[in-house]
């Protein structure tokens, strides 16, 4: 049974998703990487950029199962880029490819929400970015075709998590709470009054400071 | 050497100290006693409350501790009464007392902030509420000529404690993040950008479901 998850999703102990002034040297604008750090000490991170090491517990328990099951992931354009509006023609050699290098980390088609498709672009190691202009429900179609039984992922940002939630489209929601306090961005809870009579919300503290939220649709 | 605390200050997930519609029968408004249910399940309540048994575990440990060594609460007017405003004079019999019965459970000077002041009003087992037109500061210095020594608490609402956290006021406040999104009311984080630099915050998540927050100042 195809499930439709969210992974390793960090957000600020004031419910921020990401922060202010997205560019393209800064992903999450003025969090930085503040939110993430509880993942690079995993020894699914170090793994996953060839190091040893890196911690076995609850953290990294969580944080690889990102890795196991995921036929595709659907992403919101301000997750592959911070620009708005119709895409800036820079040539083939320049074009913009995301954050992620030439190898992205998903091995997996990854559906990005725009109001301005363009063509897929073809990744190295698997990953193909298909830019649709489409609703939650009319993505999660598409993913479905693609996903042959797996599991769809996704993968933010705020906006898209919350939009998900409040249709009732996701089973599973892992969001991973970082000792923080950012101030402004984006929220992810807004407009979700109400969720825990759908969803039961188990919570863990993890020795890094962390607070692992699971929530998971009854 | 007397601390400044916050003690059992409840919020929701998405950040919320209290509800929206506030009245003299809904003190926290909408929310209900959805954020407090941890609290009655322990045996300080049960104590508290004159009934037996209640439970042991971490909710009781961190409740207890609003009981010893505070010699003053300072509470905003919307702790005290849902009104805005001027007080409507009712007559003594009729006069608003707060939500706690003739024997409220602070057995100290309680200094209500209230840009209309009004005389103190003397209730049993030793609770005075004093009503003060005055900044955090000045509040806390009065509330400090009273205790002698013990600790004063800030007993909230959400924008009080807000207030003391932003002028570093505070130096242990105790959150409970309670597993409901209200989606709206009062928010506790607001302004608060970078509290992580000034306080250490530890998370312990409770069998109950609800996660203990402790910042203490560096």
């Amino acid at each position: 049974m195809s499930r439709v998850l969210v992974h390793n999703f960090s957000i600020s102990l004031d419910g921020f998703g990401t922060g202010e002034g997205l560019s393209f040297d800064a992903p999450f604008g003025h969090a930085g990487q503040r939110m993430h750090e509880w993942m690079f000490e995993t020894r699914m991170w170090h793994t996953m950029n060839g190091e040893p090491g890196g911690g076995e517990g609850v953290d990294n328990a969580f944080a690889e199962r990102h890795e196991h099951g995921v036929g595709a992931e659907i992403m919101g354009r301000g997750k592959f880029s911070p620009e708005h509006g119709p895409w800036v023609d820079l040539g083939t050699d320049a074009e913009w490819r995301g954050w992620w290098g030439p190898n992205p980390p998903f091995h997996t088609p990854v559906f990005v929400l725009t109001h301005h498709p363009r063509p897929d672009l073809e990744m190295e190691g698997g990953t193909v970015f298909r830019f649709i202009d489409a609703s939650p429900r009319e993505a999660l179609e598409l993913a479905r075709e693609a996903v042959g039984g797996l599991d769809v992922r996704i993968g933010g940002g705020p906006t898209v998590v919350r939009d998900f939630l409040a249709e009732g489209l996701i089973d599973v929601a892992h969001i991973v709470q970082a000792p923080i306090l950012l101030g402004r961005g984006v929220r992810l809870w807004d407009g979700l009054e109400g969720l825990e009579s759908r969803y039961d919300i188990e919570a863990v503290a993890a020795p890094s400071g962390v607070v692992h939220l699971t929530l998971t649709r009854r």
